[in-house]
């Protein structure tokens, strides 16, 4: 148990009586999409290895490479600690329903707690029958548009496994990329303000002293809805400067 | 503007030179997965309609019927307020970078104020151009395993729609389903737990005295951890009145 503490062993993902090669291979490869390397196979029809799922696995081969086939769903499951299984339809049952996104958040937890987790998937037509329903801790129900809530088998491992990575990444939900150039600071934003409006004074059109506070609120507030690099300011206070260059050169005119 | 605020219009999903009518079908379907029924298309490479693409959007045929083409990527996002572009590569670009699920939090807000949202989807190998970048308001990135991040076009759909169809969805995140029997109320456990101990008691198995309250606690938080129903209440105490049975039996026979 203390190596699996440490190993933080990523979860399983089982697939129980699967029809077809090519589903298996394609769900290898959206089950590497998020970073889950161990599949295994209850009783599949066609039998293993299958070559039917070689080629639709491109690029996770080494998922098939270390299938492991189970001649029943107790077995595949026997060394796991918590198992969810997905299902389409909600049966009658005392379960807790979860959504993929809060079984990929249940899965964090459990495997950094050592845990060892698996995920059931049931055959492509049937889905899941009511003797493996009964061995799984929870149910997976996918909020789709209730007219229209079909997966096939690769769409329903690849949310699971999406959900799954989620919780891995510590990229942030939201970001600005900004390359070399930070963001600018106050300071040099002020200063790009201040130009602007030494110019739109210069140019006439804050000439309505009375108007003149709030046009230059509502100006500043419109670029303060945008995080600004130093560079975009510079670029900023660069196309001021070219646009007002005929003030100056009337000025200059008038002198 | 106002009935579009009223109306609450989808996003639209917008697929730049699509190659296969396959791909168009099959992203068909997963729009329809999230409840998006927009779709435009912009120079599809095999023109359109294609017969290519009702098959694999079975069930999903009315979005076909109603996809609109255009000549560019301008053209066909000029009637939308805010439009995001999906990329692999996140480019050297100061932009907004989203994942699937920050994008749905944001069509939602979107779309509620009245703004029509468009995704834009590059073509199948290459993505969306550096033109077609510039034109966009942010970009999604997916966050999959780095080792193995590809996914075929209907796959970028379907994180999308979905995410998209999580913030519609007013499902509960993780819920019980519990069917007729509603949870057992506090007096129905305890009820239980008495019952429990009052046969422990008499079967010896609480005998040791000064361990009797830590092992009476120590049951007791097990069976708290899980949420009973009122009906799992009572099927647990005819088990332990089953169980007992042969304690009162002898006590019985001892009489």
């Amino acid at each position: 148990m203390a190596s699996q503490i440490n190993s933080n062993p990523t979860p399983v993902i089982i697939l129980v009586k699967p029809q077809l090669g090519e589903n298996i291979g394609t769900a290898a490869r959206a089950m590497y999409n998020g970073a889950l390397t161990q599949l295994r196979l209850v009783q599949p029809r066609q039998g293993w290895p299958n070559t039917y799922a070689i080629k639709p696995a491109a690029g996770a081969h080494m998922i098939l490479d270390n299938v492991q086939v189970f001649d029943s769903t107790r077995e595949a499951i026997a060394d796991l600690n918590i198992v969810f299984g997905t299902t389409a339809r909600i049966r009658d049952m005392n379960k807790y329903i979860l959504t993929p996104q809060k079984l990929g958040e249940k899965m964090h937890e459990l495997t950094q707690a050592g845990s060892r987790v698996g995920v059931l998937f049931g055959p492509e037509r049937t889905g899941l029958d009511n003797e493996d329903m009964s061995l799984v801790d929870g149910l997976i129900h996918v909020p789709l548009n209730p007219e229209y809530s079909s997966l096939n088998l690769a769409q329903a491992v690849l949310l699971v496994a999406y959900e799954w990575f989620k919780t891995q990444d510590d990229t942030l939900p939201e970001q600005l990329k900004t390359d070399e150039s930070p963001f600018a600071t106050k300071n040099e934003l002020l200063g790009f303000f201040e130009h602007l409006e030494r110019e739109l004074d210069a140019s006439g059109f804050l000439r309505v002293l009375d108007k003149r506070p709030i046009m230059v609120r509502n100006i500043r507030n419109m670029f303060l809805r945008t995080a600004f690099t130093a560079q975009e300011v510079r670029t900023l206070r660069g196309i001021v400067s070219s646009l007002a260059r005929p003030y100056h050169t009337r000025k200059d005119d008038r002198k």
